[in-house]
């Protein structure tokens, strides 16, 4: 009977993914593609990048998901790092959340939610769709006591969701705090990035901040190296760069051709020799030019008022970071370092003034993002409604009496559509982080991963559920009192078309990531049409400011619809198995982590598991107002209450360690390696880990690197003193 | 004209008020009252406490006035201590600041509005007081272009207090820094409050205080002092206290009766003596009890888990107090130790669970009581309205009838009676805050501040303003867009009332200020009837948290009514002008400080001034709406957004100094005092500096200090080893 009901609406979607799920398991093992498959693996030299052909690898077969299924944490945390192990524990967490209230949903609620009668009267004269009403809440009668059980399982949920918030929160906290124990020596730790360094009339920057340390912080100091302006330098080496690759391409696509008319064909082709030699006179001007930029932006002229200041400990490090150092607040304002390789260099050539003006365009252009997208939004809508749709086209109508056209449009489309407009937006919201004035790749990205769920909330939940113009639906927050009323009244609306978008977004979603079929393509085009292989093999690494909020969002979904319409839970729960073992394959295989926070994500997703179950228990309030049990309503509002004051403790209670190390383990791990003969070498190379990657001598030209002898010098002798 | 319509309307107050004025400049000079009028003088020994005939004296004189007037900001520093002097910059700035206004508002404001013939059709059918309503922007035409005067207004006040706001925060700002700098070795620089300490298995919570810092703090930790469980002993030495004055009251009744009995009276008062020895029983059973409880204090089993830390230096101190100490961040908690002085111990008793209710407790409190004050405020609208108090007295109809009644009721009381409400609520406020957790009487003052803040802006202006049901009022704020407009059309309409109200409130709570009517009548009756004289000389401290809130509700008022009515504008400015004079007197001769928070409240007086400044702008966006001047009314929006982004900047430029001290000047002042031969003295008392003062011995009784010994020990040695 359910399932009857289920095929009916979701039916087509289901045949639809179980095809694209059978497409990839086929493709997942096609040798030739290692490369797209894992790249990592590739990299660190573990595969082959042959061509070789292996009749085996062509079998469809399950043994990836099963390596990825047997793969422990601590082996993931060896490959892949921590924030990887914390980005899996998302899934594990949301697998014990949902499958506790699935239980709860599908044996308890469910019956009782189809027994009741409500919508008795209306059932047999609509929609298909309105089949699946009787598995929700809607169809329990109003005022009836077997609402009670709906009430008791909020609270139940409640109290599970935050036990096991709990919980994973001091797992996670104790993890990073093992790893910070367990890592050797790092740069960032040492390291201390200063901004706002005051203009003195005396001399440059880089002696005033020598000066101001050495004065305050006499005896943890060691050296510093300025920030230095080379957005020139950097345009330069894109151009050097991509004159580069264009000049082998020519050469490689010549030498072929040699080869071709060696065999007694007329040398046609000559024109290709002229530009050959054009390109490489370029590239001559281009190093040059470069050379003459190097050696300027070492110059005095050039720095900027920004230094990375280096530490003798860790301890005196972040001692420096977290008290003020100058009598004027904005001067001398000092931060944890990123590490080497998350510094986001471009940003360091701005202004105070200009990084603050951005800043407020940013904010600005995310909100007009996010009201814009609201046009899309009601196009979805549109197309769910087909009456309207065949007014506005009528010669639509013929196609769109075919059963299996309006299924599809009406079923299939609306969210597909949605989802296309949705994942264009992550990149978006990564472009604006970056033009924030973030001086590291990962607080842009985290950044960007708020920015992304507060957008996906507005624009997938509530767009959708309160469907109308902006302005309508900013008068419900305009008027905060009625709105449990007016989500109670909308929200169990919009069941089934949350249920097909957790099949047809959220599974698709795993496929198409795990199937690659970007990378494929490309990577198909490129063999047999550009007939170009090789160059470098790129390993990306994992978005987690697309991938965070879009998981989230599904834990949105499933605890929102938890009570009202539980036959969401299962499919929620089938997605989480399916990207547990999708992702970790990913992070095995093909993801390489461009930096590593240490699981500074965390917060995040535990912010959001809190928004979500308030706004779960402020639908609950309104869904008892309107079921006429208005007892039940008032003693679900402690509920709210209750969740925030918990959320407020666990701030106390770990998101402080999540911001900086404290003393404790900072001074166990100075003690431990005060004796260790390799500290002085890394003390020694820690200033030269934080070069501005543009004054490094690329591969195209090998000079030597100016500016940094005369620091080192005062180095050694500062090493050699103790 | 304009005075004629004053006195009309305010006539009857201004003659209260001026008749108050001159008796108390004719009070002032009493000879016998030097303990009421300046008990800080007198207990400095710089004025006889004698009861010695002077005519001289008892005429009245305006000298007082003339050397608070020529009291210079540096002597008044040296006097009254850094609080006293920002506490007068309120005065100063706003004298500036309605000085300005003034010129403008009365002068270019006050003829236009009064040339706009609005309100001339009603003008002569009405009650007197509408004769006021004339001088208010209610009078200018809708839609006439002179209102485009008071928009320029709205804009040049807000950039002048805006501008005058920062240069006051920079000359506050950098006044506590000198104070800083030019101030002796202070304890609580030097100590650190540790909570939260984690009980240990092995030993007390002082063996692991010792063990914890002297591992992670080694090279800066001295020493520490625990706290202890002294609730019992306090109240003890309350009933000793008590005890002890009885005691001496009786002894000093008898010795009179003896003197007069000595005459050849018959012994009648034999009973007296029995009780007087019956007391000294008391007292000494109580004095063992006291010493009992001392010892038992003392032990192990008494500590609390909190303990003060004492550190080398300024900085290291520092050090530990900004950086998170411990893994779990809830347990060894580190903050800034107050003064001495202002530690208010009572609170250190309390479990964690038992502060975290309590606060829960106050906060809802506070919310009650500040709704529940909307009681008598309706009462005083209600008293405003004679009609309705004819027809709920109806015995009071003829003595309403006589002008100089229904005058008195109408002008006077209602604003008396909610002054009389609103001043019974700051020690209530100051009760509720002491219950909710602070260890220094500074915090809870500053916390009552701006309770009373909030309080006052609510009660007396909102609540006036917008008079009507708690249901209604909530109604405006729940619904934000409709706030200008509906302030807009109450606010005018209420300005006759607060004119009156900063007369009758403001000038006369000075001239009750002045004459300090309330010790003066203790003192009269206590030297004419209860004719027991002497006893401890009680020099008050100037409670903040009751003055601060008022003065700055007559900002609010100033600047609210700025360019509506602004007419209030010269009331205000004399207030502030009697003020000035009035509370540097009282500085001078009468207060005390109990506490330097060197300071720390002028973050609050800043904020009180912005919020002032966005309600003027909010009420302009609404009355430029009402006026059908619509582009003004949109023009005026950027007004606020731009003023909350100079209060965002002020914030980041100076509040972190008002926080904690930078490491620039923490390591210069310890510098300094590197050599300074009294430093090792200092340190090896400031352990004792801390005590808590049930655990030294009363002047009852002279016992040694038990439990101090054993740690002075370990000190010196560690202090010898240098």
């Amino acid at each position: 009977m359910i399932l009857a009901a289920l095929f009916t609406s979701v039916g087509i979607n289901l045949g639809l993914c179980v095809l694209f799920f059978v497409l990839y398991s086929i493709l997942r093992n096609q040798p030739e593609n290692a490369e797209v498959y894992a790249p990592r693996v590739v990299a660190e030299g573990k595969e082959r990048r042959t061509t070789a052909f292996d009749l085996e690898r062509l079998l469809p077969s399950t043994g990836w998901a099963k390596a990825a299924w047997n793969l422990s944490e601590d082996d993931l945390l060896s490959i892949a790092g921590l924030d990887a192990v914390i980005f899996m524990r998302i899934f594990v967490f949301s697998l014990k959340v949902f499958s506790f209230a699935g239980v709860i949903g599908v044996f308890i609620l469910l019956p009782i939610n189809y027994e009741g009668d409500q919508l008795h009267s209306i059932d047999l004269a609509n929609l298909p769709n309105e089949s699946l009403d009787k598995f929700t809440i809607s169809n329990v009668k109003d005022g009836s006591n077997w609402l009670w059980v709906h009430f008791s399982a909020a609270y139940v949920m409640t109290a599970v969701v935050c036990y096991l918030l709990y919980l994973e929160y001091d797992y996670v906290c104790s993890k990073r705090m093992l790893y910070f124990y367990a890592s050797k020596p790092q740069p960032h730790h040492f390291t201390v990035l200063v901004r706002g360094i005051p203009r003195s009339r005396e001399g440059s920057y880089s002696e005033s901040v020598e000066k101001f340390f050495s004065d305050i912080h006499a005896s943890s100091y060691l050296t510093h190296i300025m920030v230095r302006q080379t957005s020139k330098l950097r345009r330069l080496i894109v151009d050097a760069e991509s004159m580069y690759k264009k000049l082998t391409r020519l050469k490689s696509l010549r030498n072929e051709r040699q080869r071709f008319s060696s065999g007694g064909f007329l040398r046609l082709f000559s024109q290709n020799d002229t530009s050959v030699e054009k390109c490489e006179k370029q590239l001559e001007t281009l190093e040059e030019n470069l050379r003459i930029q190097r050696s300027g932006a070492s110059s005095v002229g050039q720095e900027v008022p920004a230094a990375f200041v280096f530490f003798r400990s860790r301890f005196s490090a972040a001692t420096a970071i977290r008290i003020q150092q100058s009598l004027n607040p904005i001067e001398w304002v000092t931060e944890q370092a990123p590490e080497p390789r998350d510094v986001y260099w471009p940003f360091f050539s701005s202004s105070f003034t200009k990084r603050w003006i951005s800043k407020l365009i940013v904010i600005l252009a995310s909100v007009v993002l996010t009201i814009l997208f609201l046009i899309p939004v009601a196009f979805v809508q549109g197309l769910a409604n087909l009456d309207r749709l065949e007014i506005l086209f009528p010669f639509l109508k013929s196609v769109l009496t075919l059963t299996f056209v309006s299924q599809v449009i009406t079923g299939y489309l609306p969210s597909l559509i949605l989802y296309a407009f949705l994942s264009m937006v992550p990149p978006v919201m990564k472009v604006f982080s970056n033009m924030q004035g973030y001086i590291s790749h990962s607080e842009s990205e985290k950044s960007a991963c708020s920015k992304m769920m507060l957008f996906t909330v507005w624009n997938a939940f509530f767009a959708v559920v309160l469907s109308g113009s902006v302005a309508s639906q900013a008068e419900v927050f305009l008027d905060p009192r009625h709105i449990p009323e007016r989500l109670a009244v909308a929200v169990p609306a919009q069941a089934t078309f949350f249920i097909t978008y957790v099949v047809t977004s959220g599974w698709t979603n795993l496929s198409y990531e795990v199937t690659r079929a970007k990378p494929l393509v490309k990577d198909f085009l490129r063999r047999h049409w550009w007939n170009f292989l090789g160059g470098e093999l790129e390993v990306p690494s994992l978005p987690y400011h697309r991938e965070i909020p879009s998981i989230l969002f599904f834990w949105l979904l499933g605890s929102t619809y938890f009570f009202q319409a539980p036959l969401i839970l299962p499919f929620v729960i089938i997605y989480f198995l399916m990207g547990f073992i999708v992702y970790r394959n990913q992070l095995l295989n093909v993801y390489k982590p461009k930096y590593e926070t240490a699981g500074k994500y965390w917060p995040m997703v535990h912010n959001a598991a809190i928004i979500s179950l308030v706004l779960m228990q402020l639908i609950a309030i309104g869904i008892f107002g309107l079921k006429k049990l208005p007892t039940a309503s008032t003693l679900t509002i402690p509920l709210p209450v209750l969740t925030l004051l918990f959320n407020e403790y666990c701030r106390k209670r770990f998101l402080p360690n999540f911001q900086n190390y404290p003393a404790e383990s900072l001074i166990k791990k100075d003690r431990e390696e005060q004796n260790d003969p390799a500290m002085p070498d890394f003390l020694y190379n820690l200033a030269s880990s934080y070069r501005d990657p543009a004054m490094k001598p690329t591969r195209l030209a090998a000079e030597t690197e100016p500016g940094l002898s005369t620091d080192l010098l005062s180095l050694q002798q500062r090493l050699e003193i103790d």
